[in-house]
């Protein structure tokens, strides 16, 4: 068994990985690490893991390198920045899910820092470089080997599976996709202010950070490395009143050559051997994914439009944040990339 | 006082008609109509109407037709169409909720009805040629002098209201336009089936009859009458898990020229003596205009990429169907459109 | 036209009467007044109010005491405490939100905020004396000539309407009154933190200060003026995943001489005169009365154990709260009782 | 591994069944039997199931009795009250869902049959005498040898659950026992018509069959017979907006020599070696126990008036239906009680 460290344990995204690795057949977790609820047993905090996870919180200051295999940062923006060179110069491989190691260079952070109207320095510059991009659809060879692997954001990574079969087969022929987001309200975290609020939230919808949220500069690296023509991401995220869950549509151009099983084709065959990515001919249902490090993905043509829709729905705290950290986990751990993370949803 | 009736008056569009009119101040309801439910007080089917609306429901074999001024039809699609014509005989204006009487040839009804998965035959031919629009911010002139109005459907008004100054101003350059609609559950009525049950709606968005909704003719009917250029929508429906509401966002290509403040311009101009839509630059919220007949319609640039992006939001229960309706009922009463309608909504 | 201050004008109390008095034929708002979003319209907080209520919101610094008649203090409890003061010296009768004047005495007032976890002390005893219980079913009179009017708190006013002709018919053989209360998120407030998250609310249910509730010397106070012996209430809370709404389930023994249709009577015979109050035989739901100043109750005898069941219901934040404050400011103002309040709820 | 054989397999319980048979390590599913759905992959009626569960739907009449171990009717009352002859001829183990066998006789279920308004006339009374009911915290024996288990009522479970230790331990001393029952609305099974859409369910709360409940003889049955007095339970349920989970509030009366801890203690040794029920002395949370088998219960007295308050939470489709049938599943084949549903809740 490998013995991992999660830092920021309190919050949904550490109750995700808590909740996956419990029941991981190769990876324990050996310490909890918080600023908040430290001296109580996790299960204090969240009562449904009684009997399943005890462990005492402990402060920062206690933190236990020894015998630590992986170290999760499921901190927020900048808390974990300088924290993470005690793990590197351990040679403890690090898994970050904000948006501190997502870029490899001080400029891209700036961008995303300033979207999200944050301080833009970095205190960690000179670790970008050894940073990894944790898509491992894309960066399984990178990610075995790294140091550092940045978690993607929630909706980066919905909209980058969603493109990128379409991105490296060159049939978007518009230089701007369409991205319309709707999230559910977790995303936002356990501490997330009045906004979030049940009597806010129950119904309504909202649109926020148009064409501004720090996640176009994660998707527009991406697929600008990997396709032939430089694209820009127009993304309009929306609050909707559920809890887990993102469903991206995205609409693009193409030069008229394409039918909907045509494109299906490429996808399929993009994600072949990718275990947790599903394309279908259905119309995707948020439920096909919620519980599950599922990401399903519908592509089709218009027919009287011509357009491009693409439809990729992922549950933003596992395939989207604590689901796929796990599957990267696995992946630099070199064990199975599907193990602990082989379960489906849950319904109703 | 003009008397109303109402056919179809305990589903969610009757409930609808009776909450407006029951403080209206020059309408009252003369009777009340359904096939359900007859013989009981409207109030022991709507409780929250007891005190307020007692009216015993009668059957459709009961319908009364003297002193009425006005029928409104709130029934599902072609339950009517062969009824209405009693009502014209007797010179009676009708407003329909249905899409039978939305369009003026039965060519474009028989698109309608087929993609709506119905019998496509008009059992009405010759009253089409009659029929208008009932878009009051378009056609008050021809509404005021209808004989029977058909009622848009919820998302067609919420698209059209939403393209029209842009459409009319023609600074749309491209020939197809995105239309991301969300809308509530109630959209589908009381009576909805087993995939609107609260266990399958509570947590999921779905999307559906992605670029072929039997609303998309209704909204390019419209815009390519009024436009230099002929548009194509297409339009993505989703269910969304809330009640009440429908957010439409809008996709557009524009030449360049124009920055988020010079349409915002031509927005306020368009609508400044339409008093039930705004022109804002927040980012809309369903809750502004939840239990409303207002329309809110946010215009704006992305400067990145220059695309015209326009959220339109109503609540797809008033605005969206009977509060509109009122509204032309108003109109073709010959008394003021706000009257009964200058209500706010209502929070959280 | 009458004069209204709102003191504490941006949270859901103020929120609430605005909503009502926008459209009261009789009082019309002066002021309002808050320590956030002052120099804003209120509109900018509560964008649905646009075009109906765009006044600037006041800090309390600049309380305009002209021509005010009367004053809502819709303020957390100790806030107005020592302010409301200034209102009685210069003759203003006020209506205060809180449990600051809702008792007589210090002794009570203890009990309520020991209860709440706050400060005992109470910053101006001397006024207590002059403090009614806004309860209009059962102090009209009183509240018609009262200086100071403690609107009840909103589990309380549902508990006691449900209680009070049992309780003054002497029906009740039981000590103790068990009373099992649900509640809507909205009844903690516009900021009520972290466990009223939509993720921590929308699937969940939780009891809370069992039997330590600080509404129970309320409605033990009241009850045992009226009673001729004296109850103790039993009194459970529960939050529920909605917005809106109180339904208390209240159950108590009889000597076995009393039926349905005899208690029933006895409830319709004790609220004959009061509008807001309505007896029913069916199951309550609590859309009956969402929206609306309205209280449902439904008294019933359980044949197989002679138990005496008593299901009450409420808006919290109409009946429950600002509703009943109008109510009471009508009767206090020397206006019709159902000014203002006259609306039905509404649905779905 | 054992051979399980599903009928009713597209409903609600049908899918709890397979949800947990799927990560079963003795159990696995060897045929689903639906009237719905047939010929297809029972993936393709829940999507979340694909590539977990793609087994195909058939028809009764294809039932293959071969190899069977065990045979789940999760299937409505009635639909199967004949055709589990067919299984004890061939000595197959059945676990049925409905009230069809939760009794041993057929005056008791004459009752059960009347309160829920059916034909009550049992089609297999010869059978009853063999029926255990299927509560595996108090007849693990029975249930070890049973030939037919009757899976218990959703709300009984929780019921008898919060009660058995006061019961046995003869502490209540009041005649009737107040149960205040919590319910969400997957309760009511997959098709479960109009009243529960998502729009009259997402802000509702009301009461059914107060005092009437079907599941009140089940509770009576198994506490009077272990009991040393006779108790009538007066149980009131009430439907609320959420999906899963049951929530109990339980009052009753005691001699005045109990506290909580002296409770707390008895019902600690009661369920000392029961895996799946947890004692508590938190306010217990829904989501405490959403997502598992597990049932909390906490009881306790309150001081100022001396009543016993006992709060009992279970999943109910879990330890209320599917989780509970695979635990009395697992002690008829001889296997661990805790495999396969060793596993906790999810949240948020």
């Amino acid at each position: 068994m490998k013995n991992a460290l999660i830092i920021g344990a309190t919050g949904f995204g550490g109750l995700g990985l808590i909740e996956i690795l419990i029941r991981h057949p190769r990876i324990k977790i050996k310490q909890l690490v918080a600023r908040k609820d430290t001296g109580y047993p996790v299960s204090a905090v969240f009562p449904h893991l009684k009997g399943f996870c005890d462990i005492i919180v402990d402060a920062p200051e206690k933190i236990d390198y020894d015998d630590i295999d992986i170290a999760f940062f499921s901190t927020p923006d900048r808390a974990g920045m300088a924290m993470i060179k005690n793990f590197l110069h351990r040679h403890i491989p690090v898994i970050d899910f904000s948006g501190d190691f997502r870029f490899n260079n001080t400029g891209d952070y700036e961008i995303y820092a300033r979207n999200k109207g944050m301080d833009s320095s970095h205190a960690s510059p000179e670790v970008l470089k050894d940073s990894v991009y944790g898509l491992p659809e894309k960066y399984e060879d990178l990610i075995s080997k790294a140091k550092i692997v940045g978690n993607p954001g929630c909706f980066a990574i919905c909209m980058i599976l969603g493109l990128l079969p379409a991105i490296e087969a060159g049939i978007i022929t518009s230089d701007t996709i369409i991205c319309d987001g709707k999230t559910g309200v977790s995303g936002a975290g356990k501490n997330s202010g009045e906004a979030n609020l049940y009597p806010q939230r129950y119904e309504n919808i909202n649109t926020y950070r148009e064409g501004s949220h720090q996640h176009i500069i994660e998707v527009e690296n991406i697929l600008n490395v990997i396709g032939k023509s430089q694209k820009k991401i127009f993304f309009v995220p929306q609050i909707v009143p559920l809890n887990r869950g993102i469903m991206t549509t995205i609409y693009a151009d193409q030069n008229g050559s394409y039918t909907t099983e045509g494109i299906a084709q490429i996808y399929r065959d993009y994600f072949k051997n990718k275990p947790f990515v599903e394309i279908t001919a259905r119309s995707p249902n948020l439920t096909d994914v919620r519980g599950s490090n599922r990401c399903v993905i519908r592509p089709m043509v218009d027919e009287r439009t011509g357009k491009i829709f693409i439809t990729s729905i992922i549950d933003n705290l596992l395939k989207g944040q604590a689901g796929n950290a796990v599957q990267n986990a696995n992946i630099l751990l070199g064990i199975n990339q599907t193990d602990g993370l082989n379960f489906p949803g849950y319904y109703p």
